[in-house]
């Protein structure tokens, strides 16, 4: 039986509703919540956009940086005070305007520290297949603040 | 005599208010432009806050995106397509609600990368004299277009 | 028809010999060798630990370096002048003496730049299966020069 | 007074002589060890170069990695299982054979994690001054075991 995550994607997006402004802004919602992967969108808006028509820098390592901490509290529960200590992001590709999706995963979930690694990526059909086509990818640290705080 | 910016703090807050609508979101203007080294200032606003009332890592991260791509241009005229394709922040301390500010230099300017380093602090007086706290350090590297293009 | 490797593992591992006295000294060599993923190996030597008796961290950083440059080469054959530009690795878990393995693959293969990722791990055997735990995570870039030098 | 280093340069030069086998390999001294920064060389040797005749990179992060410890016990005493956590280097330039010097200092030094930024450079001498030429920067995060252990 597969462990489940510790909260649903519905709790996530009312989470960015409440308290993560930024998300808000850039549209950015989770679409699955794994303890494996968690998969968050950032759905197209104008106000992500940067010279040349693509899609702004901050907007994907916002939307990575929420897929983060999306994926570590699958795993341990809603902690509102971890924290990001490192994030070292490479981008790949431009990416032309229109839905961007991040899939976060853990590496290594210690007590102290967390981990991770997502990819930055678009959707497009090829000949009714669906593909994704990798735009960045970033890597991250959490900070797990001690279990009696 | 010290060479100049091939661009000027008002211009490039122009750049923003016209391209950058993420920097526009955040309140990101530019302080001071010359080639050793750039500052932009994030004015304080509550769509840049995370939860415990402290500044989003995202806005910190485009404050220090915008804050190597001014460096660059500052150093090489106006570029709009350069490009960042590697950026690394270290998450130093959890800055309070307020300005926050955003100092860049170049590592290295080579003809096609140019290597940046960034401080993200704020300001605070310290008995009559003004002091710089540390909240973030920034590496980044900009992709530099060929000339003909 | 799958696409074939520039070099085989063991051109690679006569270059070592020859011109990377970095990867000779640590018992480094190339195992597999395809433009989708090459793998080496560190195998154990007492000149790799560090106090506390696991792995030093420069054994998995060269380890990793050379893996980086293996795939690149892999892709697009021996350009000795191919140099890092830059190098991130997040060190998961201590590991204990042993053979070391590196998987290095190639995310965005550019015209100036290669960025590529490598998991470091080591080989266990768990009931009859061999698996891999994994001891730390790699991304790096590759400066590619100009083909005309 | 300024705050004294918790271990000497000649102490540090012991601990490699005796459990840093690595650092042994490639020439690597402490040269100065004070809590605000720490000086270490890596000597000349044929075993660090590379195909161009210049210095491996590997040879930069081990050099790197243990400045990056050293400056940490140098403010906080000698605690061998401090572990690196994340390593990030940028390549500047390709630095030819001869002495490397390696300057860390600490960003930010907390109870369980302590950032540190390193640059790596040689010495030339410029007109009767002596002047650093930096060829590779890096920034890394060393996780502190807790008191008790």
């Amino acid at each position: 039986m597969a462990k489940q995550s510790e909260i649903t994607a519905e709790e996530f997006n009312q989470f960015i509703e409440r308290d993560l402004p930024f998300a808000r802004i850039f549209n950015i919602a989770a679409v699955e919540m794994q303890p494996e992967a968690v998969v968050l969108c950032a759905s197209h808006t104008a106000d992500g956009l940067r010279p040349g028509g693509t899609i702004a820098g901050p907007v994907m390592m916002g939307l990575a940086d929420a897929a983060l901490y999306a994926v570590v509290i699958a795993n341990i529960g809603m902690v509102k005070l971890a924290v990001t200590t490192n994030l070292s992001i490479n981008f790949l590709r431009k990416p032309r305007p229109g839905d961007l999706y991040c899939r976060a995963k853990i590496l290594k979930l210690g007590k102290r520290l967390a981990v991770c690694e997502a990819s930055i990526y678009y959707l497009h059909e090829d000949e009714d297949r669906i593909g994704e086509e990798l735009v960045a990818h970033v890597t991250g640290t959490y900070s797990i603040p001690p279990a009696d705080k």
